[in-house]
């Protein structure tokens, strides 16, 4: 059932955005302010089930393309997303009837909001990527079939532009890669468009509601004193994600971190508390896979979420410091991003890693 | 008079054209070869004056973008003009009437024949540089008021990218410069989408007959064993461009030659053949300076071509080597590329030089 957001619903969901952005996807915090002023002003966040939606409705993901990092000094002027939006109509000829998150994960979670509050329309309640992930391309919506393009991106000048390249998903990303970089570094993007039954088949549905009651359990076990960790696992349980578990409880004994191609890669080294192997954790913006002794314990597409030990609220890539004690929580994918046609556009060997995926919830734990 | 090109005018341009190049814009070959096939295959190139135009048709300036050198390995597949073409039209929501160079010189006097050619449309016989200049903004269409935006770009893969950055030029040079180098170095542009009174007020008119006419004299000269430099400023006299000397005759004893973001910047050394002082020209693409013994000589805008002493046939910036024998040949500009709003925008310190423009015709000859 459509319901709306309140500014409750919009905490837990920075929290549990941020955890499904396993370690990348950006702070949700400059979004989240931007939706919460919007709700303060009188605009309204109205939510729609995926199954609510009309077959042929016209629903547009919605998205920051870019650093994260970059939004916290270049802040948007907060109608980037909507006049991407338009943009995208234009081209289309066609007015959107719903906009759809590109990404749960990380700040990603926020930008779709406001472009809904801004426009009046409303937002459908799932994305395309279950998580965060670092390229255009990575989407379900375009494993199954849906064109990124035509693409539209805003900047904070009112400068637009408009990328077409057919059915190569990996070629939009290119070219709007390249335009972002010439926006300094942060864009806005209106994208895939398609049909309300390209959503109900591409989609992965309740990310949102994922969202919050990911930050909502870590909440209520910090005002409860329960163990956070316990608490997910528990959650997790009864959503589309299913298996939630630590994988690893450590202290960071090292962290390596370098921007290469306009990413942050690297790999954060946990020493093991009671004095086992250590847990090597590599990222690609977002943490990819997780090794005890040269062992998989964890590997993308599934998620590897470093939690802070004591609150379990997330700790990302950028932030990863020596000493912090973080625990690994491994949190397993909806079956719709492990196909083959999945793992082919976002598996191990999207990322350059030399594994095969095996799934969480196969894999020995520690 | 409306008229229509022949293979004989085709290669009286492509000389021309490399003249008005002034050491860059590419050479015209690949554009000319392209043409000529499109007319041996029953296309037609017609050519309308600036004053025959309607004064409400849609006109589109048409044109490559990006390192011409490119071009002689990623061969074009020869329709990408026209789809940027197309692209923009959608865009606009009308079609063109008539397509317009952007720059005269070099392979850019040719691509838009051939998107004439293909389309059936008139090229009109004018453009926005009256020379070759390196970037977008350098255009007497933006000068006196025209939008580059929106621009439609498109590769030979069948990508399509528009940019609309409002009436900021800059940004649009910008941003389609970023999406050319992705796009593998060359791309093929729609821009300036004006009426046909917009054109009448700031192309500058007659510099494809120019450039005709600047390659039949060479071309004569030859046959008829004249000295070339003679007959090329004789025949100069008769058009806008009104003065064309020789600035210095030697023999090239230095070239310094550096890529820098994307630009061809250096500088050669002509030593005199009677033992006076050097020439020293420095290019940034196109050459901008000619000095001797510290005085200047000529400037951008002014023409700065070397030109071969034996054959006046024209020697670009990529092509000039130690030992050649070359002759400095200064062509002024007309009046509507000498204004203060045109020099604000390709004046001298709009390539880094730190001189006042003054107008070739008043500077001592050497």
């Amino acid at each position: 059932m459509a319901y709306e957001l309140t500014v409750e619903d919009l905490r837990d969901l920075a929290t549990g955005a941020a955890v499904l952005g396993t370690g990348g996807g950006g702070d949700p915090l400059v979004g989240r302010l931007l939706v919460q002023q919007a709700l303060a002003t009188g605009h309204r966040v109205r939510v729609l089930e995926v199954d609510e939606l009309d077959d042929d409705a016209v629903v547009v993901a919605s998205a920051m393309m870019g650093a994260p990092t970059v939004v916290l000094e270049k802040l948007p002027r907060g109608d980037e997303g909507v006049r991407a939006l338009r943009g995208l109509e234009e081209q289309l000829g066609r007015r959107a009837d719903a906009v759809i998150p590109m990404e749960c994960g990380g700040l990603n979670s926020m930008v779709p909001l406001l472009v809904a509050a801004l426009t009046g329309l409303p937002v459908v309640d799932g994305d395309g990527m279950g998580r965060a992930f670092p390229e255009l391309q990575m989407e379900t919506f375009g494993v199954y079939g849906v064109s990124a393009s035509p693409l539209a991106m805003a900047d904070e000048h009112g400068h637009l532009a408009v990328v077409d390249t057919g059915t190569d998903n990996a070629a939009t990303e290119w070219f709007a890669r390249g335009l972002t970089i010439r926006m300094g570094g942060a864009s806005y993007i209106a994208e895939y468009p398609m049909s309300g039954a390209d959503v109900k088949r591409t989609a992965i549905a309740g990310t949102l509601r994922l969202g919050m009651l990911i930050g909502r359990t870590l909440r209520e076990a910090a005002t409860g004193h329960a163990d956070p960790f316990d608490a997910l696992t528990r959650a997790l349980r009864a959503t589309p994600y299913q298996h939630g578990r630590v994988l690893f409880r450590g202290k960071v004994a090292d962290v390596e971190r370098r921007i290469t191609d306009g990413f942050t890669a690297g790999r954060a080294v946990l020493a093991d508390v009671e004095g086992g192997a250590d847990m090597e954790v590599v990222f690609r913006n977002e943490n990819v896979l997780a090794t005890v002794a040269g062992e998989v314990v964890a590997i993308v597409p599934d998620l590897i979420c470093l939690l802070d030990s004591e609150t379990g609220m997330p700790v990302t890539t950028d932030a990863v410091r020596y000493g912090m004690r973080v625990t690994a929580y491994g949190i397993s994918t909806p079956a719709i991003m492990r196909t083959p046609e999945a793992l082919a556009v976002f598996g191990p060997r999207c990322f350059g890693l030399d594994h095969d995926w095996v799934p969480l919830e196969q894999l020995a734990p520690v």
